[in-house]
């Protein structure tokens, strides 16, 4: 709701890189080798979601990584450290474990779209990740697993948002086996949009972004809002839902800037909120 | 209800040709060049489905559509003008987008299989009116976009059929980059159930009617409604339901004489109701 | 919940063959030529799952069929004998699907992983087995369909796991056409994980079921029965419950040794209950 957002500087030793390009911010994960979701990178990024949501001037959000993995999920050593606690760490592990899904549920809820870049290992909370944010470009190397039932701790939370971009029976052999799946395979499960020779990744996804970018963010917040309400309601329900949507959308400013500029065979302005 | 079902005649330069070949009900948008869903095209169709609904002759109905689109959604000419109505339209574009979902959702609840025949563009509710059709056929030339992103009016009632036709993240990359994608890639997303080569197209689609239509009416019915209702039930209680669906329709006249003919190695002769 | 699970000895000329191999149950349809589930069938199925369900030795099951098909679904001829019933058969059709539903539900409930094994044909109910199960692997030779339609019955109880598994209008076109699809097909529709030729059908799904109960049973156990769960719900509701869970799985015994053993670099000994 704040007026003014302010952007911190670029803390390049920092767990969270960012860095913004015009309309698009850039967060890379800094926790090397491995990018394990920690309490302070899930923190970090939180943060930024929280303090991007109200800003007018950002209409992308990538998520990218620093390193050869994208990331391995949890941050295990962290937890395991909480075995001592007198709660045996249930305490800790909650927060974690809510963290993370607080965090994918924020992808899906903040206004802009979220584009995740991934070269490298996606696995675990690394791979839900992947599978929450809107889209996700990869490279032909780029590998993805929900592993956790190799550790004796099945990928519950991941799931989630996994069984919810892929078919079932091909997300439950991801999560029963273990295994790793390669860039083509998880394109053809739904976990990817795109594949991408790696000296291309950055090139496709900044011009997605500017795809992106260059629509009305009035609409795009709408959309993006309405796409993952609707997407849990039985279709009549979702159908009343978004006809209030679309006809509120038809009100807006950028509607009648946009319609007028279709129809009128010139570019639209799309005016800040 | 009405036993008699009024067949108007074909009106060849109406909005909406209609062509009763058989059991086979062919309606083809004929609004060019762009076949957009004015008020008067969806009534058309709305009107047609609902009359047709009770039919015991038809048992299949396609959309087709004349020109060189499918169809390119709304008449946002149309819309526009009444943006100077005294409630700057509200009414007026409440009255498209429900009627737009109204047809979609007739679409699904009509008793006959209803098959899209796509040769050519299909943006925004053409897309959505692709996706709400229970089977669509194209030609490898057809492309389909939702494109309303560009015009500050997110595909908001679109994406309801789409997303539950194809995967999430590429259902969103459709709608939040309102990039246009070729016929193979629309297959890949669940979109379209088969591509041929435009001379063969009528001839396929044809085929896949007259299969359809040499099936029992009344199973047909039955099916139809209970897949999209069962489609909106948590899995438990979808079983409690088609349970029952499954004992109403294996007393029905049909089932009996269908399988009597397969135990007799025979053809069934399905009745009319 | 019994702590003697009392395993028969194999019946290799009754309707089921039963095999255990180490953790893996393998159970094979044998009611040739057709493997009908007749409600003789349906019962020796619920009754190796009810049993196996405590099992702690017990880790995957293997659902196979002997001849040359997999299933053609339910017995027709068992069904239209009781047409003379007084009732004309409601009372036993009743009985029929829902066993048959319930089959299906208690294979998504067992802790067992449940892996299909096809190589041939699984039409009908059979092909609903095949969409129940976890995972799916077939031959290239087999095929899928559910052509209830062509017998004035419609698939509305195979619809149900059908339309889970793949896109709603692949879904859409088998039931309305009741045409059979190939095994490349089934796999492009999310009916199934894997194809593999014949002569190493076995071997793939052996290997299968050796990785998948090389896991701790306590983490497939807490993490099939979320898929299932989390599946039912709206996303944020089902990341509640989807915390809880994993939160519980952690501070189970085996993701302690099982994240201990990974920390430290060693293989995990998971224990029994």
């Amino acid at each position: 709701m704040a007026d003014v957002v302010s952007f911190r500087k670029e803390e390049p030793n920092g767990l969270l890189l960012r860095e913004v390009n015009g309309p698009v911010l850039r967060l890379t994960l800094n926790n090397q080798p491995a990018n394990v979701l920690s309490i302070a990178l899930m923190e970090a990024l939180l943060a930024e979601f929280d303090s991007v949501a109200s800003s007018k001037d950002i209409k992308v959000i990538v998520i990218a990584a620093a390193g050869k993995l994208f990331s391995a999920g949890h941050d295990l050593k962290e937890m395991t450290l909480h075995r001592t606690d007198e709660d045996r760490g249930r305490a800790f592990f909650e927060r974690t474990i809510r963290l993370a899904a607080d965090l994918m549920l924020k992808i899906t809820r903040v206004p802009q779209a979220v584009i995740a870049e991934i070269d490298g290992l996606a696995t675990a909370a690394g791979c839900q990740l992947v599978a929450s944010c809107d889209l996700a470009i990869c490279t032909d190397s780029s590998t993805f697993c929900t592993p956790g039932v190799n550790i004796g701790l099945f990928c519950s939370t991941p799931m989630v948002a996994l069984s919810r971009a892929a078919h079932r029976k091909q997300a439950m052999e991801m999560l029963l086996t273990g295994e790793t799946i390669d860039a083509s395979t998880a394109k053809d499960f739904g976990l990817v949009n795109r594949i991408v020779p790696q000296q291309y990744l950055r090139q496709v996804v900044d011009k997605y972004a500017a795809v992106i970018a260059s629509k009305s963010p009035q609409a795009l917040k709408i959309g993006k809002e309405a796409f993952y309400r609707q997407a849990d309601l039985p279709m009549a329900e979702a159908y009343d839902y978004a006809v209030g949507v679309m006809v509120e959308n038809m009100l807006a400013r950028d509607a009648e800037e946009g319609i007028g500029a279709f129809l009128g065979k010139r570019m639209p302005e799309w005016k800040e909120d």
